[in-house]
């Protein structure tokens, strides 16, 4: 497997050279770049004997045929695109882990076919709206959609079209109805495998998100001449509430809550600020106790301004129901982990992946690779090779389980 | 004094016309605007028989003499500078309320002189500097601070060649060494009178001031991926703080303590924040209670940090001295007030004033006026028009103290 490990991250960092933007790794749907991404993987692909091809919505497929015609296929994935200014392996270590695995099988068939998906888009960079890759799967990336625009104002049908590629053959895009199951590699972008000392950990759920927006207003005032007694202090509310949100997410086992933008008006230092505009972002494996925290919280700032008389308003942005992977392929892949030697470490995914779309329609699991300082979306992003040579080998152990 | 009243009235809203900015009040250090100003009152004091003049740091100085050549002076005056887009009572109102005082004499001499000082700049805004009028008369608009240059790159001194006036001349602006005492009206600029329903109040003291901003530091990570208990949230840790200046304040009578701007980087709402930079503001009449302060805050943004895995870092902009008023003049103040039937409230100014900068040579007291709603640096900055008859009828009181 070494040789494969090699070529599996010589493969990344050569498609990691492949960008909109010299000196940096930057592809966003279909941007011109992603031509030489398919070339690079359709020539190995091909060279295995699959067959390949470009879908409507600018995924890259290849099959591999299996010796039952009647045993369905297994679908392997993951997204293309990429952040700006990106890493050389979020998304695309997974779609060359499946071409490796393929070429892992050197020429045998398996019962079933393998299906290797390369998204063309998961990131929702170009155009504001994630996932428009693995959507096309699943028939959600309807007329409505295609018409949202980039900053440029071209639709996402125009981007097809100008790729090369037929929108009206969309339908054609459709998952096959005999795929039993989607398994996705994701580097886990996060830091818990490696604070654990694993390599390798299952996805048994995608965590449900809340983005909201909250606004504390109070009054301006000189910093000076206003004693404390008679202030209204926007900012001195959200500071509490922001603590808040953080002895709520501490106090229940995998919730975690961030504030990650907070504005204060005028934002002058010897101005008492008039007003205080924060960003929630809540996530948890279960909606009900992400749901309750968020209402906890809201109700906390509501209390909050009462107490201070001030203004509270708030915006919600986003309630996205938690996805669960499905429980036989979740017991699965844990085998596949264990028999590599890894403890088969079952965790949430608190970021949205493919397999949160595709699992609407198809059993659905996800194996994380650990991610070197828990660094994703910058130029550090890397993975070790032993755990690649891992994940190569769980996942050749995963395909023969079926 | 009602006629005298609506004078004064009228003439801090035709002042308020003159401006840089059509339709707003804005007149800093020797605009065009300020001759305007100049000539107004001019026009007033020559009209009551004083010698009037521009010194050459852009003051306004008017001299009543006295029957007793040997009984010195009395100063009263504040600044006529203001910031943009200003209420029309900030430091004007000062200057026109000791205009009307000498009127209010219809002529008689008092033994010693009165003279009125409209002070060129008191607000910092063109410079950067403040009191950039009463230091002149301190001898404290040095070469040094003359060099000082605006953003179009306009030194002072070129400002006040450019306004008609000789540089050269600065010594003459100096404080005439048989002054003996130095008055100030000033809108109160907070809400303390309006809330205890008294329309004046004397200031026993300029609060000392310590400006300085704190700055968290983290690391930047998924807000989905990242566990609680793995994370180093600058922003989270800055609001813990934030809380603290607040109940430090609140505990200690008179200290206030204000967090007036606050930046999160990199201010994603997915993100948790590495940075977060804290402007703080800290203001008390004891130096030692400030200065303590301060030092408690500093070392809970240190324990913060510790506790985190964050740095911190301490960047001191301004540590000012709490100024004293002069005990006798803020009893005769205080009788004056009394004989109007005021309480005679006495009170610390969170802000500063020229009073500040005259202190240093001179025995010097201020009156405060109420400010309706505590608003100031704005259009709808006002007084009350018995407030003000009140403030020349307590100001004859105190005339006629000596």
């Amino acid at each position: 497997m070494e040789h494969l490990r090699d070529k599996v991250l010589a493969c990344c960092r050569q498609i990691a050279q492949f960008s909109r933007s010299p000196g940096e790794t930057t592809r966003t749907f279909l941007c011109e770049a992603m031509h030489d991404c398919h070339q690079v993987l359709c020539g190995w692909m091909q060279s295995l004997g699959m067959e390949v091809s470009v879908d409507a919505a600018g995924n890259l497929r290849g099959l591999y045929p299996g010796s039952d015609p009647t045993a369905g296929r297994l679908l392997i994935g993951s997204h293309l695109d990429t952040v700006p200014n990106a890493g050389a392996y979020d998304g695309v270590l997974g779609v060359v882990l499946g071409v490796a695995l393929v070429e892992s099988l050197v020429g045998k068939r398996l019962r079933f076919a393998i299906e290797i998906a390369g998204f063309s888009e998961e990131e929702g960079v170009r155009f504001g709206v994630p996932f428009l890759g693995s959507r096309a799967l699943i028939g959600r990336l309807d007329e409505q959609l295609l018409a949202t625009e980039d900053a440029a104002a071209v639709s996402i049908e125009s981007a097809i079209r100008q790729f090369g590629l037929d929108p009206a053959l969309l339908p054609a895009a459709a998952l096959d109805p005999y795929t039993f199951a989607y398994l996705e590699f994701h580097i886990e972008q996060g830091p818990v495998l490696e604070s654990i000392k694993e390599p390798l950990g299952v996805v048994e759920s995608i965590a449900g998100q809340t983005r909201l927006t909250v606004q504390f207003t109070g009054k301006a005032a000189h910093a000076g001449t206003t004693p404390m007694s008679l202030r209204r202090d926007a900012l001195a509310a959200a500071a509490r509430w922001i603590a808040q949100v953080e002895d709520k997410a501490r106090s229940s086992p995998g919730l975690v809550g961030t504030v990650g933008r907070l504005e204060a008006k005028p934002g002058v230092s010897n101005v008492i600020p008039s007003q205080a505009t924060a960003a929630l972002d809540v996530r948890h494996a279960s909606d009900e106790i992400r749901t309750r925290a968020v209402d906890n919280l809201i109700s906390a700032g509501n209390d909050l301004a009462r107490e201070r008389g001030l203004g509270f308003r708030v915006i919600q942005q986003l309630d996205q129901q938690s996805i669960e992977m499905q429980p036989a392929l979740v017991s699965a892949a844990t085998r596949a982990l264990q028999k590599v030697g890894c403890r088969g470490h079952r965790m949430t995914s608190g970021a949205g992946h493919d397999a949160m779309i595709l699992a609407e329609k198809v059993p659905s699991v996800m194996i994380f690779v650990r991610s070197p300082g828990g660094i994703s979306h910058h130029p550090e992003e890397t993975v070790l090779p032993g755990d690649v040579q891992l994940a190569l080998a769980a996942g050749l152990h995963f395909l023969n389980g079926f």
